[in-house]
């Protein structure tokens, strides 16, 4: 445990002054990172620079690091660095995010970095549904156990803490702005909101439920209803980053995905630093399986692992571009127009990190496969009845590695890690839903209603112990009656 | 950090496989805790034994710990024990309550472990809030980033434990009950299905909101709704749990303290084991200040810590029994009607933990100070603009700081800790209402609404650049904007 003379917990500016270290000297990272075109342009480009596309092709930008640097440490360094941090006090390097900044994003000086102890979430042991569904280890890591409650948190505050540097830098950015109606702006407002940046949420006025917005509100952000639908948000705000040095937060931002990568890094930690067998991850916009994919690729090119789990992704049936394209062998790709699926988050026709998402899956052995409605209520559903407590998203995953499980493409003797991307809390309405019957087109058959009695002891009595017997020793399927 | 030959994650079934030691192989523990009265009548009754209250005098028990034993490793060894286990891989003791097993509950097996990795959560450096209220260091410690959303976690993991651990020994539980609205329920419900043992919970019929039960319902709970209300419910769990070995959970149940004790030490832990000036606690039914106290003088036992850090318990001012009594010195304690209040888990007017927690308040330099609807609902929402996002029982806490550091008691140099009970999304309606200014009786002075404009760049560039300039350099108060 990295420990100075004075108690230097998460406080970027105690820490610093008990120290007695002027902001300015830290020591230069012998590490280095920069942009570069997603898809192979020349050109490197400093992170701290505006910049969202590659100037010569118009595509998206990737973060590269300097894989030379990295590698002249060894794994067995590396792990011991990364487990030295792991949860410590040492602001920032007990995030999980952060504890890896040097295959993150190395040039952030600790002062600026805005963490709320993002990442090493729980690798839930899910052993009661992996039993249901026959696979020996089943294990859900459950991004979503974070302070806005989804992973979006992993990669904000790498973005926010790049907006930090720059304004301490000099730059002028008057505000960071995205257009989206879930976890992106929430996450956005809680970091700016920590760091006393403004925020900017751009939205399209009646099409979103103050439900939706409570958390970008009450965190501070500017939130701005416009006369328009999504797109047309999307439009403006672009603008307004092109013209107003406005710092944009959406997933073209490629930033984020070096937070979300430290999912693989954590994952192989978790097990010891060993590879899981088969990785699930939900895919919408596509930005968190191109990280996770990327996570893992970046950990063997400079040794830690020496071999790629299978990498799933997992689609609504609703919104299944990608399904598509794999189904045709990744050999043509055609946006739909993604129809309105439970999974809210992931309802997206034309995915922005296509071409990087099909890039990396076409790297590992991968699948991709899609859920119906009922399918990814049912797989939500069972996975609470064993004591998790997700997000749909989270349901699509599990109901394609139940339709894997079922065809044979996943063995049972294999070690699963699925992904779950956000808290149930935040879907307490679709779960409600489900449990009351109230989902169209679909049986609901895990629904677990309140039992109505009257208010004496022999009524409540023989209610338990028909339902015990009703169950058998070991319940029915999921429930724990 | 302790390693094993294979790997041994958050999986007991696994850890003990691989391992290949049979579950009854486990070393004895050299450590013992029981159950006493609280009140100090003699007997010491095993911790598995079914047992809510004293048989002579009939109150209430604590689980007390043979500290001789504890004293034989000195603070450096527990503390490098403590660390060492932090946030590890071998099940169960990167839990942050498992990994203090030995002053939690010894003698549970690790295989009866039921456990969702608790604790540890993040104590927040409050940087800007801390500035805006005149505290140099305040910190807020997340309980609520937990896996059910509240701190209950790191109670019903060792009352779940204990259950299992009696199962395992043969001791005949068919189901364990509680009767609540809110946290407890839903923490019971998601570690017994966990751990596949029937929970039930039991409710006041149309007194509860779906949304209320949705946790405990999704996480396959028998839910029975009685035509009585809450009170006339806690007579029949009672009845349920004298009579067919039912295991109560409520918060009588003393085992649960056990866990949330762990709450002081991991603070300490995360200012490299020294004590703050101030901690901070909502307090309603006065289980979890209790528990808090304890925590600290424990420490102070075995020579952890040397000092004790001021005890605050916060109330709302509509449910304020303790306050009234800490008025009149304690000396004499009258029950109150709790009044409807926002901070709804604390809406309690004769706190089954009064007895413990005003013995444990009288050993520290303790305040009580009480909160109004409006200054804790002003206090969420101020605390929520610098970026947290917590219950309305976090908001009396907040409050009752700010008040204490106006009338003086607190000073500014003071470093502060707040603990949060439970995760804001919990509460979105509440923050809801707030922001759209339908909480009655209040100005909702920190409300932040979104602005309506038509869907063009040139009307969203100028509502935020009058917004920046409307904020000024450092924000209106709290604001981000």
């Amino acid at each position: 445990m990295e420990k100075s003379p004075a108690p230097e917990i998460m406080a970027p500016s105690t820490a610093v002054q008990s120290a007695a270290v002027p902001l300015t000297a830290t020591t230069p990272s012998p590490f280095r990172a920069w942009f570069g075109c997603a898809s192979g342009c020349a050109g490197q480009y400093p992170l701290n620079e505006i910049l969202y596309y590659c100037p010569s092709c118009g595509g998206l930008l990737d973060v590269q690091h300097d894989l030379d640097a990295l590698r002249t440490r060894t794994a067995q360094e590396w792990q011991h660095l990364f487990d030295e941090r792991y949860r410590r006090t040492l602001y920032p390097y007990g995030s999980g995010v952060w504890g890896k900044k040097e295959i993150v994003c190395p040039a952030i000086a600790d002062a600026n970095v805005v963490s709320t102890y993002e990442g090493a979430t729980n690798m839930y042991w899910a052993e009661r549904l992996g039993k249901q569904i026959g696979i020996d280890e089943l294990w859900v890591k459950q991004c979503g156990n974070s302070h806005t409650g989804s992973f979006k948190d992993l990669g904000m505050t790498v973005l926010v803490s790049m907006v930090k540097q720059m304004i301490a830098d000099g730059v002028h950015i008057p505000a960071v702005a995205c257009a989206s109606t879930g976890d992106t702006s929430a996450s956005l407002a809680a970091y700016c909101a920590a760091a006393g940046i403004p925020a900017i949420v751009i939205l399209p006025r009646n099409r979103v439920s103050t439900a939706q917005l409570i958390q970008p509100m009450a965190n501070g952000a500017l939130t701005l209803s416009l006369d328009t639908d999504f797109d047309g948000c999307m439009r403006v705000v672009r603008e307004l980053c092109t013209r107003e040095n406005i710092y944009l937060a959406n997933s073209m931002n490629s930033l984020r995905l070096e937070g979300q990568k430290t999912i693989s890094v954590e994952i192989v930690q978790q097990f010891d630093w060993t590879v899981p067998d088969v990785v699930i991850v939900p895919g919408g916009n596509l930005g968190n399986v191109t990280a996770i994919g990327r996570g893992f690729l970046l950990m063997r090119e400079i040794g830690l692992i020496d071999r790629l789990p299978r990498l799933v992704c997992a689609q609504a049936e609703r919104a299944n571009p990608l399904y598509r394209s794999f189904a045709k062998d990744f050999k043509t790709y055609r946006p739909v127009k993604a129809k309105k699926t439970l999974a809210s988050a992931i309802q997206i026709g034309d995915p922005v990190s296509i071409k990087k998402a099909i890039r990396v899956l076409k790297t590992f052995d991968s699948i991709v496969e899609q859920a119906s409605e009922e399918e990814l209520a049912d797989a939500t559903a069972l996975a609470d009845l064993t004591g998790l407590f997700n997000c749909p998203h989270t349901g699509v995953a599990l109901a394609v590695l139940i339709k894997l499980v079922r065809a044979g493409q996943i063995q049972s003797h294999e070690r699963v890690v699925v992904i779950s991307t956000a808290h149930g809390l935040k879907f307490v309405e679709f779960k409600r839903r489900y449990h009351e019957g109230r989902l169209r087109g679909m049986a609901s058959q895990y629904a677990n209603g309140p039992i109505e009695l009257p208010a004496d002891y022999h009524s409540a009595r023989d209610a338990i112990f028909r339902a015990l017997e009703k169950a058998g020793p070991t319940g029915r399927a999921g429930l724990t009656f």
